[in-house]
């Protein structure tokens, strides 16, 4: 098989059997990212003009381009619709960001821990991947220095409200102070915002994008995580001067995005309808997310420390006694419960071993208490195991 | 800027522009591929279970994997559902099979012409690009079988139904002859068959994947020109051993294609209605095919040499006195006239020069004659400015 050098690099389906797994409906999964099926809101398609089944343009639906851009600017982000481009789910800017940025040994930076997919395909063509620790509040700013100083990442992938999988929402100051360490450092900022619209405590930051002075930048969202993930719907606005390398991009990765789900997306984004959906949406969550936090406190209060995600879709816990818990999805699936492990969210998984990572919004409450007690004890189990 | 090398071969966006252009309702265009609007089914969108909203498999929907898996049975290829990979159109099957083969350096082979878009993508991944010429009735097979000896591409990627832009249909005997070839040699076949279904005369061939023996393959098809291409489906089948790897590689690009699409297909494809309407979408090209050529022999029988097309989309003319067409865009679009120069359809085109590609699918037929009136003289005014 002659196969390119990059396909060496593609990694084990560790996650793929994972969530195969979480499928089987006896298992209870704390694993995935998916929105609960009760949240699926109802759609209509009666109104959609048959032109949608023509083909489209690369840049997407020029009125959906227009309604995202005027969003972007409602969060402080200085924007036009000529730099809005309408993606097949904002996965896909992570294969443009790649395509436009990463030779071999290309060096960028990512928090640490950082969304799993990004680390895997910036590392699939060849990345050097640098990382810096993420506090309660935001980056520990004296490490990000120091990896600027020493290094020159081509650009900086940033998750700062609700971060997936640690929750954490970077502060104000930390917001600005990245964004002037960026401008110093001519550093790209991509900066990926699928959960912003999932706040159950109040509060709002703007985009880090949006206090850049100087720096390019791209910011990606998605309807995923708020709509119907399955109309594959996402955008990216970008810095004028990416935008036309990142749009040729597009064009050779599929032509365009589906014109079905970008009609159904304007139907919605924006409206009155959406933002009723919304506050339906943060209700739900909440209550699921406090329902989650009680249960943790009961089975996990003497075996790991967490913060209580304020949005999101995940608790992220940090076991007491380091363990590598990719030994424990065996046993817990041997338990009908999946999870995921905390190791491959980061760059170099053997040397941050520990952690977990538990999805709170997909599972039946009524399963809840029985999953997290039956996960609980597969980890006393596997740490009485390794103590003796 | 710190973009990757590969940017660096991004291709300038003349067929963008050309495109556009096109888009001005004043143009008469000769120069896309799009279906013709009156031919867009209407479609019903009122079943679709609210379960297509939420997230699905980066494989795609199992019925409709199973329905494609049927369909290409029927066709002599020997394949089951689990070899099916539902796409983001097929143009996604070419970004997965660039990922998957292709290396700065690396060897691969084309017809000459070939498909614009592929090209492009394949030499933005840094491929080196061999070719061979088509003759009538497929590959000049000497050509072919030097090629093989003298290199070892990695993949061959062949149109062989009514190809896009020659409009050449392979012979059966040139099928069996360049499936014996690639066992020879032990090269990958990427066969790609948006046109199969498009078929105004008759007669018909099964893929050359079905005739391999040894060698690995990609099949890939589409519903944009028989069905919908606003809705974005495609797909690939490919032999067992390739398939793992382009399912973590679609995975990463953009996690699964989406389901509302996949749900409209999977109602037309193998049902009686989509007979139906192939048979109807056959006798309404069969009548524009029919009348482009009687157009084109009143204005071009002194300017250029054609086979009448048997399917597909398009017209493939050859200037008697060769010229670069590329010349002839800008008079051309002053003269509201769009078309594709074929130069661009070539790995080398400056030592390609000298024919152009008309689309007869898309055209109003009252704006036909006009049309291929001015484009004549825009190339006999041309020609007689070289000459001078």
């Amino acid at each position: 098989m002659a196969f390119s050098e990059r396909v060496s690099r593609l990694k084990s389906s560790l996650i793929r059997e994972i969530l195969a797994a979480a499928q089987r409906p006896e298992v209870m999964s704390f694993a995935g990212g998916l929105p609960a099926e009760a949240m699926l809101p109802k759609v209509d398609w009666t109104d959609m003009p048959a032109s949608m089944g023509q083909y489209g343009m690369s840049e997407g639906e020029p009125a959906l381009r227009e309604v995202l851009a005027a969003e972007a600017r409602a969060l402080g982000v200085d924007c036009d619709a000529s730099q809005v481009m309408v993606l097949s789910g904002s996965q896909q800017a992570l294969d443009l960001a790649a395509k436009l940025y990463i030779d071999k040994g290309t060096e960028i930076m990512l928090e640490a821990p950082t969304y799993l997919a990004a680390l895997q395909i910036f590392q699939l063509f060849g990345a050097e991947c640098l990382s810096f620790p993420l506090q309660a509040d935001g980056p520990d700013l004296a490490a990000l220095r120091v990896q600027l100083e020493q290094h020159r990442p081509v650009f900086i992938y940033l998750i700062p409200t609700f971060q997936n999988p640690s929750a954490v929402r970077y502060s104000e100051t930390k917001r600005d102070a990245v964004a002037a360490l960026l401008d110093e450092f001519g550093v790209t900022l991509i900066e990926d915002e699928p959960y912003r619209e999932l706040n159950f405590d109040g509060g709002s930051a703007t985009p880090i994008v949006s206090r850049l002075k100087k720096a390019s930048w791209i910011y990606t969202g998605t309807v995923s995580k708020t709509l119907l993930p399955g109309l594959r719907v996402g955008f990216l606005i970008s810095s004028p001067d990416l935008f036309p390398h990142l749009l040729r991009l597009k064009q050779s990765a599929d032509l365009h995005t589906n014109r079905v789900g970008q009609w159904q997306a304007l139907q919605w984004i924006g409206t009155e309808k959406m933002s009723n959906h919304l506050a339906e949406l943060r209700d739900f969550y909440r209550v699921r997310r406090d329902g989650f936090q009680l249960a943790l406190e009961e089975h996990f209060s003497d075996l790991a420390d967490w913060h209580v995600p304020q949005g999101g879709l995940f608790f992220w816990l940090t076991l007491k006694q380091p363990f590598d818990t990719r030994t424990l999805l065996k046993p817990a699936l041997e338990q009908n419960v999946a999870f995921m492990p905390g190791e491959p969210f980061f760059a170099n998984p053997d040397q941050n071993v520990g952690s977990l990572r538990l999805n709170f919004s997909h599972i039946d409450p009524e399963r809840l208490h029985e999953g997290l007690k039956r996960l609980a004890n597969v980890i006393r189990q596997a740490q009485a195991a390794q103590a003796a």
